[in-house]
């Protein structure tokens, strides 16, 4: 089956310069799948035609006259710029003409816009965002990455259901280990809402590992680690925060004096050999997970390289059907009753 | 002013094959100090008289007959083991023998023990969790780490506090900073809890930047960061996770074949000087704050080097008079009213 994606061409720090070229480079090495560019088409189309490929018989330029800020207020990018690429973009999801969007725009803009167009999956209450990282024997996915600051049980527990599906269906692993992200101190074993969830993770028919600490995140424990978005977001940006100091503090002191920028050069293969196994442009791609539809929200700063891994996120998401999985596991949730969020907090709008 | 330290010669997964020593050490190194080992007293003996020191006349040994279990419940503890290594050192702080306990063994153990034989300072509620955390440009205290799940914004508050406090007492800045810990996404500024927090923060005498996101911790944008003990905890293992697999994948890529292993003895002073630079056990010890008496917690698998630390930052502490600063600046915050919490989540019990 021929996938198609829809792209915010206009979308993330550098727009068609960065989204084009990507598209073009994902288009040669993916024979299979096609790309719709969306945006201001003069400026699509200069890029576009700046570069021969073999693969411009399998994109097109679809108009859109407006953008989204990157700091633009959601509400506004949703109500007041009905023809934004990536509103359009969108809609071309939901019509049916694309299978995949991916946009390196304004996540709340995205994710309002998704909700409104596409709406979320029949039993779940907003979507959730997923990401994979780099652990040490492979990947994990984690989610929700800061889509929903306040969560019930039974959102941690509908997080898992999708996390699940989503790791059967593009890694091919039939009954993933969820692991429930927790604190390890002896005296305290989280709060009522995690306590509550892990009851339910029992009951379901989910493969629950249980609890898990955030350093399991690397060890690769798990292949689901499900947490509510305040504390995914924090785990996720304090990772990025680490992970860019030590680069730093490793360039400055093989840069200290001439002998050490020589022994620099010797080493490079090896320093460089070290940066490609965590490059984080090779894990760029958020999945906008409990919609009814595949959205990927690229990193606002992605170069061409890392815009290309997104896409083919949202190819292979769509291609092996993760939608449907979700569905089929969450008939499998008995647990999922209204009941089951009694003692948990509210949910945020 | 010669400060005294009571050590919890049996804590961690060493005993004191580390705490003795370790105390030796700094002792060696800090004049006007004193330690009074606490544990079984022929097995703190043999080590102590194994060694030679200069410091031996500032070193005695209390006795006390039973040891806290690494897993123990923290209740068990409390209420079974009156004559614990930990329980007695503690007790020392109380009756003024010591200024200053450390211990790294059962954080949820010393917690209750400490509240219990201590007390917390008046207008606290309950101990936080404080620990430096190396940043670009210096290091940043963050708390709560781990001793208080569910929080209100009344206790976030107290946690700006006290770690204002303590950082002005031990690192001599006089005002420092506090940012409160938050995510980034546009749509979401945070949960209710964190956004009363800011209104509160915004209204005290507190030098408060605003919010900030995890990558900040380690950017080194404020001196203080405040979250709850659920996120901080996520937070600081992540990190640590993080940490070890990059300088796992550092070490695999510098030993993947012989040629490499040879640049790597060329590159080791390089590679030694980046690791002394991220070493934990240089920023071991955290402090159990909001006590009324100085208790320092040290990582159960500390080594010699890093028990020094620890040892260290509970002399500092001490000799800084950390506890008058705190009971000072909460005078300063008149914004902390019953009425600051009514919004707020229940308090971990």
């Amino acid at each position: 089956m021929r996938v198609t994606i829809a792209v915010d061409a206009m979308g993330g720090d550098h727009g068609p310069s960065v989204t084009v070229i990507a598209s073009l480079k994902f288009l040669e090495e993916t024979p299979d799948a096609a790309v719709i560019l969306v945006g201001r088409e003069d400026e699509v189309r200069k890029t576009l035609v700046a570069r021969r490929s073999t693969a411009s018989d399998r994109i097109s330029v679809q108009p859109a006259s407006e953008v989204v800020d990157m700091n633009e207020a959601p509400a506004n990018a949703l109500r007041g710029k009905k023809d934004s690429s990536m509103r359009v973009a969108v809609n071309l999801v939901k019509d049916g003409t694309a299978q995949a969007c991916v946009s390196a725009g304004n996540t709340g803009a995205l994710m309002a816009i998704s909700r409104f167009v596409l709406k979320t999956l029949p039993g779940f209450d907003r979507p959730a965002i997923a990401s994979q990282l780099p652990t040490r024997t492979g990947v994990t996915t984690a989610l929700d990455l800061g889509a929903n600051v306040n969560c019930t049980s039974e959102q941690l527990v509908q997080f898992a259901v999708m996390g699940s599906a989503l790791v059967a269906a593009v890694d091919g692993i039939e009954r993933p280990t969820v692991g429930l992200l927790n604190i390890g101190e002896e005296d305290i074993k989280g709060n009522d809402v995690v306590k509550e969830t892990a009851e339910l993770l029992k009951a379901s028919d989910l493969n629950f590992y249980g609890n898990v600490e955030g350093d399991d995140i690397y060890k690769g424990t798990v292949d689901v680690v499900v947490c509510d978005g305040f504390v995914g977001n924090v785990a996720l940006k304090t990772s990025e925060g680490l992970a860019l100091m030590l680069a730093d503090f490793l360039r400055e002191e093989f840069t200290r004096n001439p002998w050490r920028k020589a022994l620099a050069l010797f080493a490079l293969p090896v320093l460089n050999a070290f940066k490609r196994r965590v490059d984080p442009r090779r894990y760029n791609g958020a999945t906008l997970i409990g919609l009814k539809g595949v959205v990927v929200k690229s990193h606002g700063s992605a170069d061409v390289l890392a815009f290309r891994y997104a896409l083919k996120k949202a190819c292979a998401e769509a291609a092996h059907g993760v939608l449907e999985r979700i569905a089929q596991r969450l008939a499998d949730v008995p647990a999922l009753t209204p009941k089951a969020s009694v003692a948990a907090g509210s949910s945020d709008a």
